[in-house]
């Protein structure tokens, strides 16, 4: 269970309340029509639950494996890396998953000399196929593991790439195994897709609890039972100009890869010229309590009154380690949290901090998971999907292109192509 | 060697002239008054490196263990957490370090289970000697490893603290080695000091060069012969309203503590009041390349012009892994890349992004560091020092304190303190 409070001094007026109906009837038509496909992944997705499992189970080459190497960047790997991080200590019997992602020489090769071939299973993962740092480490692991794709050695590959791309027509010409993302499903909406679904069920993740905690969300969205998502993404979209950042305070070391994948969500969703040409947008931050208390808090309290926070916090760890009842001579004045639990610790940081803050008349909402588990991360990723395609539709732009990223792409091609 | 460019198209007038100037001469005083204490770091700590040796040499416990336990948050660990992640790959016979920072239960009880006691030097870093988080996980390793600090095995635990601190009292009192932190080095500039080069120099880093290198460039500095950095602070201290974010955009996975680092230091030294009550401050982001060029740069190119950019890229890996001459059956747009490193593909990815920003009117300036070394990132540390003093001059606030963190552990206390 995961209860949503927003603690802002605010009132939608009536022209706001227009701007929310608006921007839920667009996401509804978005749904309808298919412009967004991640709407539906979480029904869709479970039949290709299904598949992944049975495909497993039929393949001893995969059934030995206890290594899965995920080549991919960007949306291809930030919501599988964000449910691992959250998931792996809970669950047991686990596949390592070793994310092959920067194409700097060092992480490369420092993650290849952890690999064994032999027990490894590799999935390629590109929604157009042709990513230039995923090709290129995949051709990097074919040379460096010897990978034979055309004899027994290619179920030891796996794409997951959109449907005609040009991946797809290689794993086709060598009868490896692909599946594949709806092209209106973007990659950083893809972590419920092929895309997460893939990795994270052959690692041995209960992905079907993760949808089935998605799709309820949807469920209960679209029956107008999570009208706190519409206030806050107005909130957000209404007063953006004022606070131009918005700061995810995760209470768990856990969840730092989760804020990378919201950093993504939002940043290159709502990152954009609208139709008037004007460049707008929020700027997502990540932060990590209560590490970070000890960093940006003084920015957020006395800084610039440009920031609005979300803490994000676990109620319960489920892991009942204590301070223990010891008097440390000369420093007895730390002895007031002795015999607490690190649970207690770390939630009475994150109160602190929020009343602070609270105190200082920055608005905050906040999040609070009853505990990990499967179904409250599907939730969670809905969550952040359905505020993100919100804020977009009241913003006016288009939430789901990315089109500032083609420059610097081209830009990399040229420097290449004039030395051949 | 590192090499720095400033791509502003912007020259400092005669107000800003004469604000560098002033800039220029209280930091100058700080350091001859001792307001601040990191300028001498570089010299003063030669003497403690070799005491740490020695110290060392002399205790078979030390030379006998295979691990270091950190136990420290914020300042008393990002620094050494980040030239830890910059230069293992390339020390060889290192000591682990493992760093027990956040008071996460489940974090604790993981890294718990990584570590053997007879092969573990515990060292605990709190510059107040109280802070609460590193006193329960201190007091927790007390517990959980059975630390009998009045025998033989007090000299498994090093403490670093303020000289007078509680810490240093309950040090004293138990017979434990304890290096302390000169006064007037607070804990973000503090990673010269034995904060930092305790644990690195145990572990088998060549902090003297790493001291060296941040020396030459206090030398430099004051010899007037680094003036970009008055140029480069004049800048964002007087854009501040308009950039409010400055993104530290790092071209390897190694750099990624170091952006931690620089976080806390530039977010928690100016983000202040200033001196009429207003609430000023730049906010630090720190991305990884390419990486977030498939996440943030999106928010950079096209959403609002509220930030500058910083490129931090190193020219040379010393790994020459490559990307395969391999042309993949329908895959071979991607072949203009074959046969070149990944070093070179980084790079490109880095200089492509920086000429797409550049043309879209962004401020960028870039830092370049020739290699990973000891020398330049002792530099590079400095180098982030003097540009935060002098953009606090020049907005003048107090750069050294963290009036905003208080609140919020009063609160903390009085939660607890209430149940007893």
């Amino acid at each position: 269970m995961i209860t949503y409070s927003l603690e802002y001094d605010w009132t939608p007026d009536e022209a706001t309340e227009i701007l929310m109906a608006e921007a839920y009837g667009k996401i509804t038509e978005e749904r309808e029509t298919g412009v967004a496909g991640y709407y539906h992944l979480p029904e869709d997705s479970k039949l290709l639950n299904t598949e992944i499992r049975a495909y497993a189970a039929s393949n001893p080459l995969i059934m030995d494996c206890d290594t899965i190497a995920v080549i991919g960047i960007g949306g291809s790997s930030l919501g599988t890396k964000a449910v691992d991080a959250m998931l792996r200590h809970k669950t047991p019997g686990l596949k390592r998953l070793v994310f092959l992602e920067n194409p700097d020489p060092v992480d490369i090769s420092q993650k290849f000399a952890t690999i064994e071939k032999e027990k490894t299973l590799f999935i390629v993962v590109s929604k157009s196929g042709s990513t230039i740092e995923t090709m290129s480490i995949f051709k990097a692991a074919i040379s460096h593991f010897a990978l034979d794709l055309d004899e027994k050695e290619k179920s030891r590959v796996i794409v997951v790439t959109d449907e005609g791309s040009v991946l797809c027509h290689f794993a086709d010409y060598h009868g490896v195994k692909a599946y594949t993302i709806p092209d209106n499903v973007g990659g950083r909406f893809s972590v419920l897709s092929a895309v997460g679904l893939v990795p994270l069920t052959l690692a041995g993740y209960d992905t079907c609890s993760i949808l089935q905690g998605a799709a309820d969300m949807v469920a209960r969205f679209f029956g107008r039972r999570e009208k706190h998502i519409e206030k806050k993404a107005a909130f957000l979209a209404t007063h953006w100009e004022t606070y131009r950042m918005n700061v995810l305070f995760s209470y768990s070391t856990c969840l730092e890869n989760f804020t990378k994948w919201y950093v993504q969500l939002l940043g290159e969703s709502l990152g954009k010229r609208n139709r008037s040409g004007e460049p707008i947008g929020l700027t997502p931050i990540g932060q990590i309590g209560s590490i970070d208390q000890h960093s940006f808090l003084q920015l957020i309290m006395e800084g610039p009154r440009d920031k609005s926070v979300t803490f994000l916090k676990i109620s319960d760890f489920e892991n009942d380690l204590q301070i223990p009842d010891i008097s440390l001579k000369h420093i007895e004045k730390t002895d007031y949290i002795n015999a607490h639990t690190f649970n207690e610790l770390i939630n009475a940081e994150c109160d602190a901090t929020h009343q602070s803050i609270v105190e200082e008349g920055i608005p905050v909402d906040s999040i609070t998971l009853d505990k990990i588990g499967e179904r409250n991360i599907g939730e969670l990723i809905v969550y952040y999907e359905l505020l993100t395609s919100l804020m977009g539709a009241m913003l006016d732009i288009n939430t789901y292109d990315q089109p500032g990223v083609e420059r610097g792409k081209n830009i990399l091609m040229k420097t290449f192509e004039k030395d051949k």
